[in-house]
């Protein structure tokens, strides 16, 4: 039965990837009003796809916000280990255009990879799950074990209505494990499967000044500047020597974690400065004082400025002083740091260090719990093994840095362990202009989760 | 023959209305290289002007950069008053154009104001001077005192190319004072004069570190983000409490002045912090610790950031630690302050403090001297009398917190005093949306140019 759908999956290759062509196609930006109706097309082609393959009760299902499609094939019977197979299908904005070297949604094939906003996170990795699914169906007519297929629409926004959701429907959802593919591998040959992720919060702040913008001139000297104002402000949350984040309370839910772990993460040749320069260009590493840069990257929060904006940023000069400015904040979380009460904590202290000469206002986005899970469990533990069994290696095992929302909603409402195995790498320009998905990983992404369901049916 | 200058004027009111609604809606943006057939289609208006009103010699004159309009008459004699006409054609971008109500260069009338882009600065002021020409040329074929026209389209850039200009023209231009209408009044009723203006320092610093903007929960704690160093960057040039200016020898070649002066300043009943709050919409006023007001607009340097940007500003969320970010700073300058020498001291302070994660540039956009003229000189005191005659009071003295980057060129190469004489008002909205002239003002400004030709040629 297995080799069968390893004998289909390969053979069907072209099919596979004329489906992922299809599917980026589709500008499902999550964050943009104006993508809306792209949204639905998104949700309504993965749901014509798991028709098609024969998974039962196909439903795009509405929610408070975007629509999510479900699916499932529970004919294993009541014994079998049932998988819930997490997704998304909505993607990241592609700001800024202009650095694009094709267009984000005219995928484009170049050698081994394919360029595309969502080529890699998520549309390419979740495909080669269901591309697995396809292959037992289409071959055996049958799964060694239950699944139920859940690719949502809100990742990229922080999954705002999923919580309520997953509520809604538990026990619809019901499993014995949840299967996330969302992220890199640590190079082609090297799979990598993370047992936690750190959470986000995000917030804007706008601070607001004289009613209009003001000639400098006539009125520097008298008033206060806003941006002047939030630059102070932005560079008081975070020491700009030991890169600690000055906010009082921000440090007091975050747990230690013990020595097998600690070594487990700096044991990891992968991480490394010279990488990590390779990767992303820096002239240099940077970031907490007293911590390695895995603990940094993985056990670790951190503060960024993921946008700021204000007064005249044209070509050539304008001398004002202008009437607001604004910037965005990004802040990973790590167990048991709660998104809202950072926000909180933040608003408290920003309301503190602000003069009486502006006003300020602080929104919460939104945001997502850190979470990590046990990685001993027996259906991460198969994991590995399919790894090994397709790449001749196991994978290593890390902490995410990036978030994903859903996965504190679904340990809290469903109980059931996460396994997270990527099909990405670390090149894939994620949230980046030229994003890609390598496809040899596509490919051998599907074998893999092919053995991973002929593994788990063999422990249940 | 002032008298029938002045009936002229009063019964022209209406054509030079007409003149100056043409004249506004030419969009002469200096700073915009898209608006340059519109900085010479301007240019050649106020040469076709000065033609028809009887100006001799009348020239478009290239520069360096942009055009300047020359035109003279000078047949009153070689022992009559020569006195230099300045004004400039070019005006401030209308941006942020969706917070106009009217459109910025289709001019509206409103009661008896004026709202275009350029209404005041400096299409309305210096026409009206043009006007006073007019009424006595057309009135008598004469003027009571020799006049050079110099009208030129770099103002809101600073100027460039004009310091080489003057100093080619030399002869052409030498005269006995220079008349300069380029500021507000203190209110309708309420002539105002400045015997000096700030000078200017414009930069814009990019600082750069990722080679493109990166996932923040990928790569937050193991790089620095070029915001948050710019941020800190910022926030390290003015202490938050005094707005101390923190860069070395910032504060060096400061003059101090003398006590009459400092009472001069002080006794302004037009400088509150009631009329700034009611005029700017701030909370609360806000400046250098140990100067008053008046003091910190007129004789103390201001730091501000004029505009920044930089990673995602959309609407929602976008988690990316940005590739670069940049500010632009505007810096008021007093004497004997020197704007390149101020733009190196910045550069090597923002150095010394830059960390090696990132790299920074630097650019020098421009800038302009600080300069003081003697209130007492009588081509000065003749002004006063000009407004006693108009307004029934004379003008109060004060120093400008704007800057007029050709003045400095003007003292150092022709030698003569600058006089100044405003006609705007306070809530003209100079370089903010919504720009606007009283029509008031134009009119009896022309009436008190009138006055003023004729007092100095009694004086000569």
């Amino acid at each position: 039965m297995k080799d069968a759908a390893l004998g289909y999956a390969q053979a069907q290759q072209a099919q596979a990837l004329d489906d992922l062509l299809a599917l980026v196609a589709i500008p499902s930006v999550s964050t943009s009003p104006a993508h809306q109706p792209d949204m639905a097309r998104a949700a309504q082609w993965v749901a014509d796809y798991c028709q098609r393959i024969g998974l039962h009760n196909v439903a795009v299902m509405p929610t408070a916000l975007h629509p999510l499609v479900y699916a499932e094939w529970l004919e294993a019977g009541d014994d079998a280990f049932t998988l819930l197979l997490y997704g998304h299908y909505d993607v990241q904005p592609a700001d800024p255009i202009e650095k694009w070297h094709t267009l984000p949604f005219e995928p484009t094939l170049k050698g081994e990879n394919l360029f595309a906003r969502g080529a890699s996170d998520d549309k390419g990795q979740f495909l080669a799950v269901l591309k697995a699914v396809e292959a037992y169906l289409q071959t055996s007519g049958r799964l060694p074990i239950n699944v139920k297929v859940f690719i949502e629409g809100e990742e990229e926004i922080s999954s705002p209505s999923m919580g309520e959701f997953i509520k809604q429907h538990q026990t619809q959802l019901a499993c014995d494990a949840i299967l996330i593919c969302d992220h890199p591998m640590l190079a082609a040959d090297t799979p990598m499967m993370y047992y936690g992720v750190r959470g986000n919060c995000y917030m804007q702040i706008t601070v607001r000044g004289p009613g209009q913008d003001l000639h400098s001139g006539l009125y520097g000297g008298a008033v206060d500047n806003p941006m002047n104002v939030l630059a102070r402000l932005l560079a008081q949350i975070q020491d700009g020597i030991t890169h600690r984040i000055l906010i009082p309370g921000f440090y007091d839910r975050i747990c230690d974690i013990d020595d097998e772990e600690k070594a487990l993460l700096n044991d990891n040749l992968f991480v490394s400065a010279d990488i990590l320069k390779m990767q992303t260009g820096v002239p240099a590493e940077a970031g907490e004082t007293g911590y390695t840069l895995a603990e940094r990257l993985a056990v670790r929060p951190t503060f960024e400025v993921c946008g700021i904006g204000g007064g005249f940023t044209g070509e050539g000069k304008k001398t004002v002083i202008p009437a607001e400015a604004f910037a965005k904040l990004s802040m990973r979380l790590v167990p048991d740091q709660d998104p809202r009460e950072i926000a909180d904590l933040t608003q408290l202290y920003l309301s503190s260090r602000l003069p009486s000469t502006v006003t300020m206002e602080v929104e919460y986005l939104g945001g997502s719990h850190p979470v990590v899970v046990d990685y001993r469990h027996p259906a991460v533990q198969a994991a590995h093994q399919a790894y090994q069994q397709v790449y001749g290696k196991p994978a290593v095992l890390m902490r995410g840095g990036g978030s994903l929302p859903l996965m504190w909603d679904f340990q809290q409402i469903l109980r059931a362990p996460i396994v997270m195995m990527g099909m990405g790498l670390p090149d894939d320009n994620l949230h980046s202009p030229n994003e890609k998905f390598f496809l040899p990983n596509y490919y051998r992404g599907t074998e893999t989760i092919i053995h991973y369901f002929d593994l788990l049916a063999a422990q249940a």
